[in-house]
């Protein structure tokens, strides 16, 4: 995948236009996160755009939070079987073997998924890359079991991870030292 | 218009799906507001949904404002002469006279949305159905010589003047008094 990333020189002369149609999605469905980091450039690497991605969603207030995950679809839900998720989304549920369930399992999701839904009023959202399905499963239990307050910040949390590692999947920062001042 | 407006009752019955169908752009392709503001129903009327998506517009953070502006088009620019704008952008700008200037004031315009859009990084919001084209490029001429922090402010409360106007004409609040306790 390496080969097609970008170089970071070419992400700190990207117009407005060029940055939204890169980054648009690096947080599902909610180009306005991208809209509101271009202000941040130049970046410095790969690292520096996650984290201006990151401290936006932190200073969302809590139903800004409670949005962004409302924009995210059902972990292995309608979705993901009607094969409509993004490109990324799909990448990122098979990495976790969601794509690869017993009916058994797919039966537990969805009725924790239901359960957290209503629970909260915004899907269950976590960082497919970073876990497998078990942990996923086990994670889903667990955070039925906190309040909406937190589950909104924790949530956010596993976003401002997903983004991360769908940066470094664009980015390449190794051009860093020879990057001309901007 | 109204025989094809929305009941209120209806609204409050829809489902999260549903309601980003309907609310999704009344921020231009910004859904992350009607993504945020869907926990606050059942709304009393038109004005409550307004005021909600109003009230999380102001709480966002100076970047976020700004986000929401650059989301935005060119007033009588490129999209729009190119019949590329949502057809709520269309159907406003169309309203203040935008589709029918002289190539004077267009150039005018253009030359002035250019030196908006430099100085301030995002582009020139106003509510076209509130001003007349000589209001909106008086309104440029006068706005760019005002700081970025105020330009943001008055960017984002253009921004919810067209959004109020956009749910007036999407809902119908007269079934308030029948309305069933949801």
């Amino acid at each position: 995948m390496s080969t097609t990333k970008i170089p970071l020189k070419k992400v700190n002369k990207m117009t407005y236009e060029e940055f939204i149609q890169c980054f648009g999605n690096v947080v599902e469905h909610c180009s306005l996160c991208a809209a509101a980091v271009w202000r941040e450039r130049p970046f410095h690497d790969a690292q520096h755009i996650a984290s201006s991605f990151g401290d936006f969603i932190d200073r969302l207030p809590t139903s800004g939070k409670e949005g962004i995950l409302r924009l995210h679809p059902d972990l292995a839900g309608r979705l993901a079987q009607s094969g409509q998720l993004t490109s990324e989304s799909t990448r990122e549920q098979k990495s976790a073997g969601l794509d690869n369930m017993s009916e058994e399992e797919r039966q537990r999701m969805s009725v924790l998924n239901k359960r957290y839904k209503d629970k909260f009023g915004f899907p269950f959202v976590i960082c497919a890359r970073e876990n497998k399905k078990d942990a996923i499963l086990k994670g889903l239990e667990e955070r039925l079991q906190n309040s909406q307050q937190s589950e909104a910040i924790t949530g956010a949390n596993e976003v401002k991870k997903i983004c991360r590692l769908r940066i470094l999947d664009l980015v390449n920062s190794d051009t860093q030292s020879t990057q001309s001042p901007l």
